[in-house]
């Protein structure tokens, strides 16, 4: 079979270990893109043409229409990277074509970063840490007894691939926890260890965390009315995307000094101007530049999950990274 | 039965929650201390005389051994609070006193706080917040790629409550955990999820938490050599006593920038002087004022936990708080 590794030369081997390239070499007749560029989309049409299997990940130009009409033996896609979102057309599915994606591995990072914003908010790390180091050891002390996980109540906003794990780390902690999910019926979200709730009722925990895919109907859902919900004291997290949210009633409600956040995406990517100026005094958030996924073991993982999946799918085995033509749809 | 509240107002009601002055009126005939001040230990030889119950917590009087002598009719001391350790004589076990303290639910606290280092280092929460804030997206973006937890190796030094709480919260992890305590049979150590490993073995582990009791055997444990064990870009943590460890190597270490560190504990608390001047600068730690037990939900459950439990002691159920004769010799 042949394999069409899109990403350029250092694309490449960040999200792709040695041990990953040895498998690709050992299973498929690989042609890399061993230039210092990224292929455009037009370039791409042109090599995919006998390709079985497509290779992509950040930067890697987007499927065109065009170019799936000229991939006759095109089977398997692989995008070691999130959301393949308006990267292929979505026909993709109607031709057969399965379909994979390192989502589900980057959850589990994103989850981690869940937790680390759930700890680091509750024990105030932050002034805690500030107030020591200019000698004020009482009013860092005071600043620094915080609150605990367990027994607290969350509230998760959507059962994403991440919400599912973040729900796996936070079980020995013994939370009471609201799920909001549209899609998913209270059996499932009792499963997954939660109660199926509104979101107005998730809204009122003292930890909220948004996972909500982009849809013509989650944008902006999480509105000034339902951000007010949130009770004195508490924490919203937003490792999603920044469209969810009414930020500007956020920032007020944060600039109040009223409840605090933990976020990681913003309505402009890179935070700079008005906003960054609105954000950057503001004490009770911690803020990070989209890099919830990020880490360096995930990256490393990234093409070898999809390649390991693709090889069980070929051999008829169950897979675990790829996504059903069935939730392409709802699909963050 | 007379209940003895030692401590003055204040303190009393950091750590009794009116549910559970309700339970100590209902339960018992009960001598407050209604004043603004602490008892001494001369007041408490008088006031202790004919108690059956002892009750107190930090900030309390110490209990010599002559009033220990003079309390005829003692028959349980329960601390709300951690440590015990030069609180009350030795004997009180040989008179068969029964001996109940907050140390167990403090572990969950701590524990958390270990959790909450761990997640804050691996993520660099500190420094990426700090560029993002500057306006420098990519700088912070470079700091926040950070490293997982999932899949890491975690070294634990001492299989205290507390190091027992957290191996609790790391299971969805599924890291390697190496334990290192002399008093711990392998079964024991796999029971608890991990390996029974050596000090040094540990020590040599990316993550390494520090649990030990303060015993003649484990002050400066933790020499030079053994934290040069520690890889490069690893982190230590310690939530227990800064005198089990060499600290003058470990801010060697430190200043080196060869690893990172969260602690909690200090040579001399408050944090001043010398040690502080060191320490102040450096961007690899993260400081914290002795507070790794301190939430508020702990401090009101404190008493709570006590009282509840000698209220099991004396309708012969299981207690959960006792600390065992046993056991005191090895406490921290």
């Amino acid at each position: 079979m042949k394999a069409l590794v899109v990403p350029a030369k250092k694309s490449l081997e960040k999200v792709c270990s040695p041990a990953c390239r040895e498998l690709l070499d050992k299973s498929f007749e690989v042609i890399y893109n061993e230039s210092e560029k990224e292929l455009t989309s037009e370039e791409l049409a042109v090599k995919i043409q006998d390709a079985d299997i497509l290779l992509t990940t950040w930067g890697s130009p987007v499927l065109t229409g065009e170019a799936l009409e000229a991939a006759k033996n095109l089977k398997y896609i692989g995008h070691a990277a999130g959301t393949l979102k308006n990267r292929i057309p979505d026909e993709t599915f109607d031709r057969g074509i399965r379909v994979f994606s390192g989502a589900g591995r980057i959850a589990r990072s994103v989850a981690e970063y869940c937790m680390a914003a759930v700890f680091v908010s509750l024990r105030n790390f932050k002034s805690c840490d500030r107030d020591i180091r200019t000698g004020d050891w009482a009013g860092a002390k005071s600043n620094g007894t915080g609150d605990e996980l367990t027994g607290n109540t969350v509230g998760i906003i959507s059962a994403s691939s991440t919400a599912r794990e973040f729900l796996q780390m936070l079980a020995p902690f013994g939370c009471t926890i609201k799920l909001y999910d549209p899609f998913l019926s209270a059996e499932a979200a009792a499963d997954l260890g939660a109660q199926k709730a509104e979101l107005d009722e998730v809204m009122a925990c003292p930890i909220v965390s948004n996972h909500a895919p982009v849809l013509p109907s989650t944008k902006g859902m999480i509105t000034r009315r339902r951000l007010s919900l949130i009770p004195d004291g508490g924490l919203f997290i937003n490792s999603a995307r920044a469209v969810l949210v009414d930020n500007d009633a956020l920032y007020d409600e944060l600039q109040s000094g009223r409840i605090r956040a933990v976020l990681d995406v913003f309505n402009r990517e890179p935070l700079e101007g008005a906003e960054l100026e609105r954000l950057r005094g503001m004490d009770n958030t911690v803020l990070t530049p989209h890099i919830a996924g990020a880490t360096h073991q995930e990256w490393q993982a990234l093409m070898n999950c999809i390649v390991t999946d693709i090889l069980h799918a070929i051999h008829g085995e169950k897979t675990h990274y790829e996504i059903p033509a069935s939730r392409w749809e709802i699909l963050a």
